[in-house]
């Protein structure tokens, strides 16, 4: 648990709940208030008995996971966000990160289990420069929410760049490793999607001004937030369509070699199964070895053998190359 | 059959008409009447001749199978609802217990003809507490729809974990029990998706105030069981997904594994073929065995097929392997 | 062509337009005319001197198939609908009834080349019990259409067992037959789903007040039905999704016989080839009968050779097993 | 070009822009306008100069091609409009046949690059009716879009006959030729798909009303082309679904003929690779001809040899029946 | 950097923020900026200090990338747009030119980093012609907007005839080359799609009046410039249709391929292998070469196994034409 506040750099660890009471009260501007790794009745105490959150909101923010929404409770503003590791891959649907904001007027309270990197790069951001905070709940807000997207942004791009190596590899070497990245890619972006499409919802509705604590003038911040979100989401049904491309291209690829070995196996076997037919009707008992049988004695007959051996396989070669089979 | 008063722990079994008419007389607080394993004609006695429900809601509830849907009657709201077995595969259309709500401003009349594991919570709950039942009907309502929501909660789990130990068992050992429970598994997630939806949307008109008899406060809370509801869905949705690439790649794996078959079998047929070609050769009468045509009767000549014997083999096999097919 | 009126049991059989123009103006109550099996001048003859419709509706009646469809015509509804052979599978786009209602305050004007059970039905039980028609025209179609959801119904059921049959045996023993049962079930599904989704419309817009000639406190009958062929709609949806599932299931299953044969032969290929390669080796020339290459006229090297061709096999056959072929 | 006048039956070719305005100005009815075959300046000139329309209209009608739209220009409104060959497959895109028209309230500007059946069916109907004229542009309009629509619906017709042909086939003799109709019939429908859907919409846009141009009682008119147009749509859907179907099964039943054709290899293979190698075991050199090894010597072996290549296939045979391989 | 106004040619580069307020303030006409290749420094002091565009607007241009979209922000509209290289296939993402405009009412700024055909296309119209600048920012902008369209219609036109070119070759030579073009033309598709539909809704804005800036006579310039991208992609989407058939063609056709082979390999091997039987089983050693056992000797047994060997190949080769394997 930590504070900031608007005037100073004042930052406390392990407050009372009359403690945070009296930061506010003393305060005129805004405060900043982040639960993060504290435990749960603390947090609990904290929403309920200094901000008096609904017990609705209370349980959805520290018991229930939820994807993102956005819920106006008339003085304050709930919000379920999700987080993206961006160095990552998303295979897992637990791999994201949940981030649960409250913003009032006055204060802004961020609950998250995990450490978020977006919520510290803002932190940090405040820290440094005490101005970023006297702009008010709703531009902390977007900051939050930016760098989240900023985030997501990344995700997007890496997860670009793998579908690319994978489009390169599929039609040179297609193997089983393959076929378990592009499955394995193609899981990241469906929670991708699963995550972004809610999140930009929330802020559609941040700007077009459905909540009375949204100020005007900072609608188009969320409008930016939101249009990136849209790109990422663009560009994660582009990826998708890529993907399921690649997957189709590998398993034509699979196929067409699938097919070039059967041609080889017709193609021997082809070729060889009359000339053992052959060897064997000359190796039959009705032939006497080196003579007996008259008319097989002279040397003739072994030499048009010899000419049907090497005559017949070359007259199928021909054959099937004019059929196209190889 | 059963009723729950407000003021008391009274509960009786097998009323007659006249019975509950003078207990409803006497109430001034909310009464929950359920009708569970009754016949059919003392129900339809009670709703109609206790409530005067309209025939239609009447057949509705206790003749006809429903999806989900609300109706509004005026005096009362009828709802036919579904509960889920929250530890079983759904696989079964028939699997899935249908509950039949009709909720006056002083009465619920729940009809369910099996046992319903959340109707069995919420009444042992307001046993036990009867501030619940002081609450009103919208709240015990909203208990009884929150503990059924609960329930496909664990049910999505349970499946949830069951697709993680596919996708776990896909790349591995591939099996048709496998492509059996993948099946089962995409039917259960099928079944999950036509009862949820229908279901949600219920609760979105409760929560957004179409009616007259739910009390704007409360609707917070059909919103909170509706946003647990949309994460239902919405990990339904998910899970389609996962288990439609685990048949994928299933497919894929298969193939892969055909593919590696039919290789073996082209390369010994391929490595083999021309050997017993050569050995046919040699058999044939043309030859005399340990003599005859003196050309072949030394034995540099058996030195040479031994060395082609051995020498064709490998260099196919080499061939094969530059050409990747091993 | 038969009339049913509201005070008695008379229905007669040919009438001219003035006998039909003399019982309209006797009754007060409703009348019901059935058009069934008349010749198409006739028909056209009623509809347009006795009941004066707009040639384009009578044009849609009985010249041009529909979709069914409903058109307010101020003084009339015309409806077009569908019925079903409840005992027949669907999979001829052809087999569908068309129905064409024409309904007007005091009238019901049906109009259907073929028999149709749900309008006898509804006549018998109208014939039976005056009381029927006394509720007016508004009550008297929503009899007619709550048989023909009816027999919607019940298709769909006898649908449902056959779905169910197939996926028994889809693992169990899938042939070409059972193919084309579930090629044929997929289009009865597919032709259900088409005529399904236009009717409930019908139903939609009746059952919403669209239409003046609906009285208000009937629209709770219309929605009734609307209702059903809800439920008739998701259950055919349900089934087009397991008859998918059981295609794919008879596909996997197919292919995986295939897989197994595939073994089976490979198998018998691998083992066998290296054995004929020895026997052909064995059985060249190079070597005499009983003797002749002193090395080879023991009895040492036949069992060695007698050892590989039993070891050989079992050590492949092993291999095999290991790399999980068989 | 040619002009049909209400009062009369005049039609002239090759008019000035000056002849066309005094016929104009001369009528207090309906004229139609044909530019069919003319050069491109020439209807610029007319359709600008003697009819004022605006550039960006008359661009749409001469120069650019489009996908079926109306547009409202306030004093005329213009149609792109789609006809088709009914009796040829529209496997072409280009086959389908433009038709840009112009209504004002007293003149109907037709123009179309090739001739379009349905325009010379009205137009030959006009010139024997002149009350067809009489009647005003809108109706003049439907008639000429009713035309179009009957095309359509023979169109379908045919297509609705060559998918039948096609399912029938397709479980007898699969050839490539099926193949190849099956793809030609899907992109039949595609095409048709893309031309229906955009019209249908004009039609939807005048029967709705959005237009001061077209009188309320003629929108009746509209509607009814409309729900013709929706039927070819949905008999269009239906037939896409159908002939998937039947690709589906031509893959099924070319795909079991392959599995029938490995199941005779593996057969053969299987039968006889143990035979093959019998014979070559007892062919070896090991044995003497006739004799040589004592116990090869006596008749038993032989017949226990020829039991066996007698007795080993045919188990095998009952084996593989058993388990169903054949 | 280049500035085109309305009264003169005069058009300049590397001007100072100052010359341009100068050049600005001395017109009362129209001012067209474009600012290409130059540093980001130079145009967003230019953007910030001269026009005071929106921190939020110059980031969106000069920075990130977007989707085709519009934002009002009151004195001035910003445009992100697409182009393409109407000779080059676009299957890569990054090929497209994005394209940032600016449009107040006196002035146009155009921003894109690389250059585009079609704004030099228009920039050297409105110097030929002094009139084109005249006309007003909105009709620059459809200028621009409707030569972006036209490249767009020219890279469609291009795909066309490559989608028929492989049309034409997948009956006849499908290979991998095939395939590959088949994989690249639908990522061309895919990326058309993703850039033609945002680009769409942008002219559908500003078409519709959602922006005072946009004058009520120039909306139908911009519809224009709409129904050619309605056009443009409703081809894409028959393409991306043609080239899905295309590859069902191509799959089916190499499987055919497959088949044809299989059926090939199986015909050689059935009609072989009992003959290759024959001749072991004549091959053994149980029968002495010329004599031996009695009833061997004669050449009648030769001749009716020679009759065997021909006769037993041929009723199978008839027998399998029967069952329709060749």
């Amino acid at each position: 648990m930590r504070i900031l506040v608007e005037n100073g750099q004042h930052s406390f660890d392990y407050l009372k709940a009359a403690d945070i009471q009296k930061i506010m009260a003393e305060q005129s501007g805004l405060v900043w208030l982040d639960l993060n790794g504290d435990e749960l009745d603390v947090c609990r105490m904290v929403m309920e008995e200094v901000f008096h959150f609904h017990p609705l909101a209370v349980d959805d923010a520290l018991v229930e996971t939820h994807i993102p929404k956005i819920d106006d409770w008339g003085d304050y503003i709930y919000l379920a966000l999700e987080g993206v590791h961006s160095e990552q891959l998303l295979d897992d649907l637990n791999k994201s990160l949940e981030l649960d904001v409250f913003m009032g007027r006055q204060y802004i309270v961020t609950y998250h289990p995990q450490t978020i990197r977006a919520v510290e790069v803002v932190w940090a951001n405040c820290q440094r420069d005490a101005r970023l905070l006297q702009r008010g709940s709703n531009y902390l807000l977007y900051q939050i929410m930016d760098e989240l997207a900023n985030e997501y942004m990344l995700l997007i791009d890496s997860l670009d760049e793998k579908v690319e190596d994978i489009e390169d590899q599929v039609m040179e070497q297609p193997d089983s490793d393959l076929l378990q990245s592009i499955f394995r890619i193609k899981r990241s972006l469906l929670n991708m999607r699963r995550i972004v499409a809610p999140q930009r919802e929330v802020l559609n509705k941040l700007s077009r001004g459905d909540f009375d604590l949204v100020k005007a003038k900072e609608r188009m911040y969320y409008r930016d937030v939101y249009d990136h979100l849209v790109r990422v989401q663009d560009i994660t049904e582009n990826l998708r369509d890529l993907v399921s491309g690649a997957l189709d291209t590998y398993l034509s690829v699979v196929n067409n070699r699938l097919n070039d070995i059967m041609k080889t196996l017709t193609l021997i076997t082809t070729l060889f199964m009359p000339l053992s037919f052959l060897t064997g009707f000359f190796g039959m008992n009705f032939f006497q070895p080196g003579g007996g049988l008259r008319n097989w004695t002279s040397s003739l007959p072994f030499f048009i053998t010899l000419a049907i051996m090497i005559g017949l396989p070359l007259g199928m070669f021909l054959w099937m190359r004019k059929r196209d089979w190889m």
